[in-house]
């Protein structure tokens, strides 16, 4: 008699509906609260319906990060179709290839890219509709069939749509990571697992250090983007605590100033490059008072130390986060215990907020040699991080080979590289596939890579191994420079060697050649540096010494 | 290849023994940390199954809330058994009907019940089996076979136990609430209840005002019995976040104030008659220190606007939550939201800390009238609480009737009327069956009970419906004094005028009579007020007027 109770994503909302929060979702010029936000996702359901889509459905979003994707990460799988967060920031055939791959049924498709869309339709077979989008409020043209456009759609359906009882096993969303070999792998989560990730990264969040802590009143700015593995998780998050939501479409460094300022943020998510590139802007001072009350997590690559100082000099509170798309994706953060209640700031810095951190709650992580043994907690001995969860993939879509390797042994393997301090903080030394291996011991490039950008001229630096016939690889470091700023490699070479002297790193690390380049260096899809066509390029040509 | 990931018990702790937590569970002279506890339950675990208790057997514990029965919360759900929660406030006639009923298989049984359980042992013919329990150090003697001495049975096992794994849906816990009416009826839990409940419990405590919120750093000491369904979910939160965990034992005010002074205890939960004792200490000066730091939720019973003031007076931070047996048992908790953050500390009280508060997450509340229709958000149309949730018993032990009754229409029926207001917050206004009809309209006897407690002279009050010719029934108020001082009918009546000329309350639920007495009223074993003696002595004797 007992109903069977599911875990599925309508529940998140049941607080914040049930309270009537007057917290507004804020996009551009629109605004409105997440009242109206319940019944927007009840009429844009009942709009695809009558489009065709239906549970089991796969439904694509091609879109910056906008209120109409918010809606789409809840009234799809609502609905029990799949949500595709489509991956906007890779060459468009792969961008066809995700979307033949997942069999999307129908696409929700930003004007911006139409063209982009145009040129693949044809290899996505699967295609039986299309819901158009644009900030003008008047429908881009496309020549296709069974085409609505978003703002129609709302308007001409209806809000008293019941949204399913779904077991919470369905699927809920699928994401196709950039791959940095070869094409992009399909990672798909749950209902059940959704929740259980929105619950465990919540009560994570709330155990941060009280200057970080994400909090119920905080007003919320994701600057991880949309299509990024569930943005963090953060659009889910916000939906249960029902605060204030402020979206920043495509990422404009001066527009994102504007609405920390204005609609008063305190809090974001980013990886390191955003960050940079915020802190780069020459308005800067301007925004001190906003910037002041702004609390941010930083994941997706390592947070360097000099970046979190610059942020600090704003009265930023820093931390680190961790987690894979494989992940869902968050697995630790960079939380305090009872230890650290004395700490001053730059204390809490070094100790705490700069590592990989702790586990979330559910999450267990083991640091593993290649025999699956733990690793000794010494804060040096490096091993490869694998974890067992709740809400990780199960499986990479369609790929029975690539699901093995990355279930091998029945752990999750990251592919990264740690080492544990006595008290279970992590800290990432490096990818598997990065570290540089020469006479039978890894360099951590992280480590190196973090040091180098400690010298006041280093903009970016890479650290990647070059073939060499006596050690097997050795480092070369390639780099860029700030703005009127230079160095040489004897410059470089006296920098690295107060840190050998120190005990920061060993003499054999020092790369055998430094490469200074007068231009950023590439970047992924996801914003992070890109080690692939700088291991093109430099990896063979460093002559044997 | 993925493992299942189960929601077990076991989870609870990851991260607490990853990150070695230092924090300590104290209990009288014994103290050690997590990491130790975790190596006890391991050795617990090992020495029940030497003595039989093996997956699906049933282990009830007769205790006092020590560090004991912590390590049975966890070890003998984690090894698949069941835990009984032995309801110790019953007459032993009840407790003797609970264990037959549980049909529990063996008994951990603290010397001071020695005498009870020998009086009862004939009727627990299931028992296979019984560790004894002592603060002494040394075994009492019972005269039974296979009986084990606890201290004997942990340094004689070996810590190398491994918990197997489980299906989340395995019973894990079973209590007996104490019906007003018959015998007591059994409430059960799987780990995957425990561990949702568990979840969403703690972020409705980490979204708590600032000054009230539940802190990884806060040390915890619970003042809800232990047997009591898992202590509002307090050893188990605690565990997850890997606290400081100070144990009273036997409740002794005296006691529970040093505690709280000399532990630095900072959170506690309970129910309003056990705040009064506290407060009512004539050493509470002493203490005043240690109490402004300490932050108390109060929940099983209205939370009295003047009991709040009075602790508040000491800097105490309160508020209320609300949850029954059958919920296992978190429903609700009185956090604000946005719209209150720039209220004072007393606005804040009225305008959300003695509410009954807002659904944590995951939980569905309505207030609905016989029909199962909503109520109106008025703060005045008062209706049945009905209830949804991950967490909830599904049903009566071995009792359809009951079950049916509960689960009435598919929803958990709380048996509590409230009132609801615009923005959600939900206030009991009285149990139903509290709840006084006169002439087809209700008077909820709590909010009457509140205003008579707030006239100086009155210490308790019950308000009961007695047996009326003319209106079916009329409310009766059955009062006890504080020390000194007295007041009588008049006084009483001109004290009700106010709260009638402020629109508080009706005329004509001023009470038909007001019975002073010169003793404290009596108390249920969970330490509320018990009307159903009152309503015997009281409720017929009112001559029509």
């Amino acid at each position: 008699m007992a109903p069977d109770y599911q875990l599925t994503i309508d529940k998140l909302l049941l607080q914040t509906i049930h309270r009537k929060s007057r917290s507004e979702i804020v996009y551009g010029k629109t605004r409105y609260t997440w009242v109206d936000f319940y019944s927007r996702i009840q009429r844009l359901a009942s709009g695809l319906e009558g489009m065709g889509v239906k549970k089991g459905s796969k439904v694509a979003v091609v879109d910056f990060d906008t209120n109409r994707y918010l809606e789409a990460y809840y009234a799809i799988p609502m609905m029990g179709a799949m949500l595709h967060t489509v991956n906007i920031r890779l060459p468009p055939d792969h961008i066809a290839y995700t979307m033949a791959h997942a069999e999307d049924d129908y696409v929700m498709l930003r004007d911006d890219f139409v063209p982009m869309a145009t040129k693949i339709a044809s290899s996505v077979k699967s295609m039986k509709g299309v819901v158009t989008m644009s900030d003008t409020g008047s429908a881009p043209s496309l020549p296709m069939m069974n085409v609505k456009f978003y703002d129609d759609l709302l308007s001409q359906s209806s809000a008293h749509y019941e949204f399913p009882d779904l077991d919470e096993n369905t699927p809920a969303t699928i994401f196709y990571t950039s791959g940095t070999t070869g094409m992009p792998k399909g990672v798909w989560f749950t209902h059940r697992q959704i929740v259980l990730h929105t619950l465990g990264s919540q009560i994570g969040f709330a155990g941060s250090a009280p200057k970080n802590r994400l909090d119920p009143k905080d007003v919320v700015l994701p600057l991880v983007p949309f299509f990024h593995v569930h943005c963090w998780g953060i659009p889910y998050g916000v939906g249960l605590n029902g605060q204030k939501l402020v979206l920043a479409g495509r990422y404009d460094p001066t527009t994102i100033l504007e609405l920390i300022s204005r609609e008063k943020v305190t809090f974001s998510d980013m990886v390191p490059t955003v960050l940079n590139m915020i802190l780069s802007q020459p308005t800067l001072e301007k925004y001190s008072d906003a910037l002041s009350r702004w609390k941010i997590v930083i994941g997706g690559a390592a947070f360097p130390r000099e970046l979190a100082i610059r942020a600090m000099k704003f009265g930023i509170k820093v931390m680190s986060g961790y987690g894979l798309s494989e992940t869902a994706p968050v697995l630790s953060l960079a939380n305090p215990t009872e230890r650290h209640m004395l700490l001053n700031d730059e204390e809490l810095l070094d100790t705490v907020l700069l590592k990989t951190g702790l586990p979330v709650p559910l999450v267990q992580i083991r640091v593993v040699d290649p025999e699956m043994k733990d690793v000794p907690r010494d804060n040096r001995s490096a091993g490869e991080i694998v974890v067992r969860g709740p809400w990780f993939t199960r499986e990479y879509y369609k790929d029975e080979e690539k699901t093995r390797e990355l279930w091998a042994g029945g752990w999750l393997h990251t592919g990264d590289m740690a080492v544990l301090d006595d008290e279970g903080y992590l800290t990432i030394v490096d990818r598997m596939k990065d570290a540089i291996k020469t006479g039978g011991e890894w360099i951590p490039s992280i480590i190196l890579e973090d040091i180098l950008m400690r010298h006041p001229a280093v903009s970016e630096a890479a650290v990647i191994g070059a073939k060499d016939t006596k050690w097997g690889e050795r480092p070369i470091a390639i780099l860029s420079m700030r703005q009127g700023q230079m160095t040489n490699d004897e410059g470089l070479r006296i920098h690295l060697q107060k840190f050998i002297e120190d005990g920061k790193i060993l003499k054999f690390w020092i790369p055998d050649r430094f490469v200074i380049m007068n231009e950023p260096l590439p970047k992924t899809s996801t914003g992070k540096i890109d080690k692939k066509p700088l291991r093109e390029k430099y990896s063979t040509i460093l002559a044997p010494i």
